[in-house]
């Protein structure tokens, strides 16, 4: 059975805390979503901001290819005809083949926040829905609240879906819209609705008790055909349901549904980063399917099972939802994580290499290296024991000098260095000692690499290793560097956070220069 | 009913990438359970490492209040005696109350991985359980695989659970080791597995399909008395399940179950945020109950709401779990864990004191500051509002220089002071520029305050606040230090990590003259 997939990022997700679409973002992500065939996507809520108007209208000039789009607002204002509504004429402007109302399915919420009769409520669903549908509208019903009122007043919650079914809407969605329903909660009121309305239903899902994803398969088992949520679980709170776990479960684990069309799921790591990317926030490494720890092994025991049989350790193929398998480096692991990586770098053909490199890496990991989450300085180390590194720089020398008096402090670092047979000494002030360096380093590199201008530092960790020994104890930086294209990481170990710090910046710029010169 | 909450936050949890944790870590975390309550600990596996093995024989000569610590092991190596395997002797050389041993449930993994026949792989689960009883241990024994098992060869899976429970386990947990089992079919296993021995059940998931909660109350409706997860829901791949959010929903959510000691669930919030902190790793804002956003309000129609009535858009009372509610967008986070540190500094009488605290760590929440883990740092603090702070000494100027050249790397600090109308210029070399300053500090008021050569700097953790500037941006460092008797946490935040540092040195020592000179 089709299931509906009906996106919200664009509207319920960009309520989530430090989201902020452009106008541009969105129409990004909106062709993005219509290219993998989401049934339904949400563009916004026209009447709150001029951002979203702008939207449809530039959709409206070049619309969607296999997606519905859809207009969100609200059932009119109290005591006035739909007709006479701004938000009605909004929604109308928006020109979609598709309106979304939310309406109260509260008494609560209708007598005391928004202060009208019950009578009064009813009418404003049933008016709303009708008018739109007489506009040739297809129109969905979004039912706020409508677990907890299920749960205190059943009766005049029926009484409200029954007035939008009754008035034309074509879908009418539950909404747990606290997050505070459990499944089998779920399961129970859907059963028990949809032999209230003779209408499909569908399901919107918040995260706050962390299961969002179960409550949305639990009402699509009791009946439900579409599922409301956004790409990530971005949201208010705990965000939305995330929709690449919907739709992973429902194509690949549970039996007898399908979503988009099919093989589409084969593309949600990609959706799920490029999501990331156009919002400018930080990939979720454990992420469900599509995280990029989700089939990543550490322990030693189930890398050396995944070498031999890759379900071992894996509920699916990783490819089934364009994710990659990853062995990670580290000290509990044994050596069949490190072959695993050699072979991903298809070292493990040179048996003699090999073992160098293994031998390599156990002695780094015993002196503290981590080269799990930084597999640019593995690759130059590879690159160095198979004797085909060349290193672009030679450092004579760097010097850095942290100094404070009456609450002024004042960085500066030398860098000395030779490319070929030139010398260069640099100097450069930071706001810290790290900052001073890199910018001494690279003001020295630029001179003959002027691509080093294009590469910047993202982020910048420090681990103390053996914490019993204090500031005595060793030190590991990890350095995310990023250029235009890629981002890329590296590390650094040593008893001195400075030359630890420049390790992993060398590395980094190294790593940089090699990949530019189209080394691989 | 009370629901038992096993932790192996310090051993599954540590296979999470990015995850390590020093012997100090492990211990701080297993105390701060153990004063919650949590009824089981797992503390590591004993054999894999000898940080492990170290942890054990720490606690076995201070053992824990509250909770049963239980050593990680696995079943008998293949045709030896259980008292022959060295694993044996190392779990019973960790000299816990608790054993957990983990079995294969599954005929293909004892086949193909482990490579032995299926008569053997079950008389390796039985011998090895008799023979940790016959010492005396409670033995755990966690059925690997067993939901996929139960699926593919059902009686070859309750072979292996009956001979660990004819062996005397005292509990069989049922773990979904690949994280992809669906909640219904936990719900059918649990209740099969249920009837097929007289041993009570315990439930082990993870979170690859984002139903590791949901799968966890399954099993708990279904009939298991204990839930194995980890806190943030740390571990390989997507994680374990959240015991956090277990919690919640067990002790606020669902009828009739019990966690901890009741109460205890009050301080999730600050669980959460303290082991972050001690993993050194970043909050989850969007995490489920304990996240800075999970009651915060942003939407205009909710904050709207929320004001006239707070159960609006709220599926529990934020205090509840230790959280709160936030309206405005703003950064700061865990007010209600100021006001606990407040109350627990006996500030909460003196109301005037008190809103300056508030504003005043507000205010340095704001700069990045964060008094969760650094307890001393909020006393001076505290001390210093209420005008009963006075400096030992004041700082004139220090300088700290690091330069490398031939592969030697020095590093010297110089530190100038004033201790009442006396003035003290001291030089120091050290491993690092933090470690230097720390020498030239300490090296200038020994001669004044003798008792500062009985204190160290157990512990220097530093973690960039907003990582997008590299490593322009800005740096908070969190020192602990120890003398003979305490051992307490300080914290600075600067743009410059000298600079930080050095903020939470000053602290450290003040604390220490503080702590001596019988100041409170």
């Amino acid at each position: 059975m089709h299931i509906q997939i009906y996106d919200t990022t664009l509207r319920d997700g960009a309520q989530g805390e430090g989201v902020s679409f452009s106008l541009e973002d969105k129409i990004l992500i909106a062709r993005r979503l219509d290219e993998l065939g989401f049934d339904y996507i949400e563009g916004g809520y026209p009447l709150s901001n001029p951002k979203d108007a702008e939207f449809f209208q530039r959709l409206a000039a070049e619309p969607l290819k296999r997606s519905k789009l859809c207009a969100f607002g609200m059932t009119r204002r109290r005591g006035m005809k739909p007709a006479d509504d701004p938000g009605m004429k909004c929604l109308l402007d928006a020109r979609t083949p598709v309106v979304t109302i939310v309406g109260k399915t509260s008494d609560f919420h209708a007598t005391e926040i928004l202060g009208v009769s019950l009578e009064e409520n009813l009418a404003m669903i049933s008016e709303t829905v009708a008018y739109l549908v007489s506009e040739g509208r297809e129109v969905i019903y979004d039912a706020e609240h409508f677990f907890d009122t299920w749960k205190s007043n059943p009766k005049y919650a029926a009484e409200t879906i029954r007035a939008a079914a009754k008035a034309g809407a074509s879908l009418i969605v539950m909404c747990d819209t606290n997050g505070g329903t459990l499944p089998e909660e779920i399961e129970r009121v859907t059963k028990e609705a949809s032999v209230t309305v003779n209408v499909p239903l569908g399901i919107h899902c918040h995260n706050d008790c962390e299961l969002a994803v179960a409550n949305s398969l639990a009402a699509v088992d009791a009946g439900a055909v579409q599922v409301q949520g956004t790409v990530n679980g971005l949201g208010e709170r705990c965000g939305n349901v995330d929709l690449i776990s919907v739709m992973g479960n429902l194509a690949l684990k549970k039996k007898g549904y399908e979503v988009l069309a099919g093989d589409d799921v084969q593309h949600l790591t990609e959706l799920s980063r490029y999501v990331y990317e156009v919002a400018n926030m930080n990939f979720r490494n454990g992420q469900p399917f599509v995280g990029a720890s989700a089939f990543a092994h550490k322990g030693g025991m189930h890398v050396h099972a995944v070498a031999k049989a890759a379900h071992s350790y894996e509920h699916i193929d990783p490819a089934a939802v364009g994710n990659e398998r990853r062995i990670l480096v580290s000290e509990l692991s044994g050596r069949s994580n490190i072959i695993a990586l050699a072979t991903k770098h298809n070292l493990a053909q040179d048996k003699e290499l090999m073992t160098r490199v293994l031998d390599e890496i156990v002695d780094r990991e015993n002196r503290g290296y981590q080269y799990e989450a930084a597999e640019a300085s593995f690759e130059l180390l590879v690159r160095q024991l198979a004797g085909d590194f060349h290193p672009h720089f030679k450092l004579d020398r760097y010097r850095v000098s942290v100094g404070s008096q009456s609450n002024e402090t004042v960085t500066e670092a030398t860098v000395k260095l030779a490319i070929g047979d030139d010398v260069f000494l640099e100097v450069a002030e930071g706001d810290g000692p790290v900052n001073a360096l890199d910018a001494a380093l690279r003001g020295a590199l630029v001179k003959r690499f002027p691509s080093v201008a294009t590469m910047h530092l993202s982020d910048y960790k420090v681990r103390v290793i053996n914490g019993e020994a204090g500031t005595a104890a060793r030190v590991r930086v990890i350095i995310e560097s990023q250029d235009d294209e890629d981002s890329w990481t590296t590390v650094g170990v040593h008893e001195n956070v400075i030359e630890a710090s420049w390790g992993a910046l060398v590395d980094s710029i190294e790593y940089k220069l090699c990949k530019d010169d189209g080394g691989k």
